[in-house]
């Protein structure tokens, strides 16, 4: 099968579009056609160089929705016509990871997957004979992909597949970060440091939870309009103060917050989230992604005297089970995913859309293939 | 009222016994017969210099038991020939704190206790007219001391005072910690860092709360013996590995514990401690106090991997509600206290305690009175 895929050749180079092959499903893999993906902050990280995982030459993307076309041998659970997201984050609901009902981290083919490849250690893509790697065991970027059953959630087909793509990366880590990690209460205060997707969903995810404060941290002030329209009380620009940021929000908030949020992926941020929280009970939760070797710190007061220190990888979702219900949310209303979708370009433009995301133009530009 | 007490004169240097002068209680406030005080780590700590909120003079002690002998205007939940525990973590039950329902740590006496001072900002001891401190609200060192009414825990008086003192800190605190803060379920992997007194008591709150392993770690062999008395299955030296422990631990057990406890204030064991945690899951609670200004640090990737970061401070436990608790479980033989007793002194001694606690000869002296 040929398939129209953006390819990353090495570490800082633009991508190029390619007709590459895609080798048909094995047994326990589906193959789909892509409608449309994201581009994430996650995409350029690794494109970048900065992921010590990063491997070339590849496809990238993990933030796709589409179309089942094939399916391999001994694939029950999805159908040739069903609408799907890919997801990174499989659910196999044998593994140790999937039966402890503590994690949602299934680590059935994370070797393979970590190393851009199937779990029978082959890719599927090549070109003129060169096998292109695999990423996030999505490679979104490509019109047709193939992944294993167990990374596949099979979605109401109702929803707009360009509109839902997002909810197989940014929408759903921010909104699972607060209700599936943090698991915030009715009535807490809120505090969430980077507006991109992620944290501006992570306002969604407080509203969900009925916070009774949200504020909405970031330096970018255009980014305060859309973060009240999503329910944010505050929105605090770190620029206009001359002291340490998480100094300000215990001063305004009587203490600090009782959960705050990193999407970011910056350590020093991560710090001040922590120290954020309120004495006694507050609890932060990490969910961006920092460079490769870099650490967080704080003095271990901070954690004695009652504030909890925690992460969040696709907020904590399991996406075969949970996933569908997001989108369920999405269609009822309860969830936006419209709004967050700036722009949409054809695959032709992908290395725009990276652009207009470092320039801080789009929330999300959306590729249609 | 005259009372044998020992005064910490300045960092680093001995105790002196002097007959210091003890002012009646006032109003909201009761004066205690000390029968006996254990000797912790937190009292070197302070005597060290180490202590940023140390202040001289001042009576050092927290980890003490007695009867009361006279009882300030107001003071209604203690009489005189009651037996109580002096609580350095107050509960007064009114301020948000303990209104939250999610922290012992009250926080209504916090500002002067930090200062040496009861509530009404003086001190009820003095030395030929010069103002001696308190220490963390209790200063059990001396014979006869004064708290405020909410800093005082009502037990049963057929505890013999001169074993359950160290229930006012110590074996609390540990206890706590694995009940109260990480709250361990049965079935669970624990792993505790330092086998002085709160660590070996982690290891009791691990049997109580039916872990299934619970691996003891210290670099003094001498510990193996007791800690697996009390319940360790496995006893771990890191002087016998040439590789970071938290290696050793992942491997051991199959990706790491389920729950890790710090008992020394190393803030590098904190992080060995955290990295000793299975991904997905795993959760450290630090308990030891570090030096001032020391730091905490690891990659964010632990912790968005699923292992959680906390901390304990008197294991969690509400004082006045919970610690009487204790008491009647050291009586139906449920919680060890007499095996902590290694030797018994009078206060003329307490210099040699210290020593003693310092070459790690002793889990425990106890200073009678």
């Amino acid at each position: 099968m040929k398939s129209r895929a953006a390819i990353a050749w090495a570490a800082g180079q633009p991508l190029t579009i390619e007709e590459v092959d895609v080798q048909a499903p094995q047994a326990g893999e589906v193959m789909v056609k892509l409608v449309a993906t994201g581009v994430c902050h996650t995409d350029a990280f690794t494109l970048s160089g900065a992921d010590p995982e990063g491997i070339f030459p590849c496809i990238l993307g993990h933030e796709g929705a589409g179309i089942v076309v094939e399916v391999g041998e001994g694939v029950t659970s999805v159908a040739v016509g069903d609408h799907v997201i890919p997801l990174y984050t499989p659910e196999c609901g044998e593994c140790k990871f999937c039966k402890s009902g503590k994690t949602n981290l299934c680590q059935a083919i994370r070797a393979t997957q970590g190393k851009g490849l199937m779990p029978d250690g082959t890719s599927r893509f090549s070109l003129n004979g060169q096998p292109i790697y695999h990423f996030m065991g999505t490679s979104t970027f490509s019109e047709y992909t193939v992944l294993p059953e167990i990374a596949i959630a099979k979605i109401n087909p109702a929803a707009a597949l360009d509109k839902v793509c997002l909810l197989g990366c940014g929408i759903t880590t921010g909104i699972g970060a607060v209700l599936n990690t943090a698991k915030v209460e009715p009535g807490s205060t809120v505090a969430v440091f980077g507006l991109g997707g992620v944290g501006l969903s992570v306002i969604q995810g407080a509203v969900l939870a009925k916070a009774s404060r949200i504020l909405a941290i970031d330096i970018n002030p255009d980014k305060a309009e859309f973060a009240k329209q999503l329910g944010a009380t505050d929105f605090i620009n770190p620029k206009d103060y001359d002291r340490p940021i998480q100094e300000v929000i215990v001063e305004l908030t009587d203490g600090g917050v009782d959960y705050s949020f990193e999407a970011i992926g910056n350590v020093n941020t991560m710090r001040a989230a922590l120290e954020s929280c309120h004495k006694g009970w507050g609890e932060s939760t990490i969910i961006g992604v920092a460079g490769a070797g870099q650490e967080i710190s704080t003095r271990p007061f901070q954690l004695v005297t009652g504030r909890v220190w925690r992460g969040s990888a696709f907020g904590g979702v399991k996406g075969r089970s949970q996933l569908p219900g997001y989108v369920e949310q999405y269609l009822n209303g309860q969830i936006k995913v419209d709004e967050f979708v700036t722009e949409t370009r054809p695959l032709e433009e992908i290395n725009e859309a990276f652009e207009d995301m470092h320039a801080g133009k789009v929330i999300r530009t959306v590729i249609t293939f």
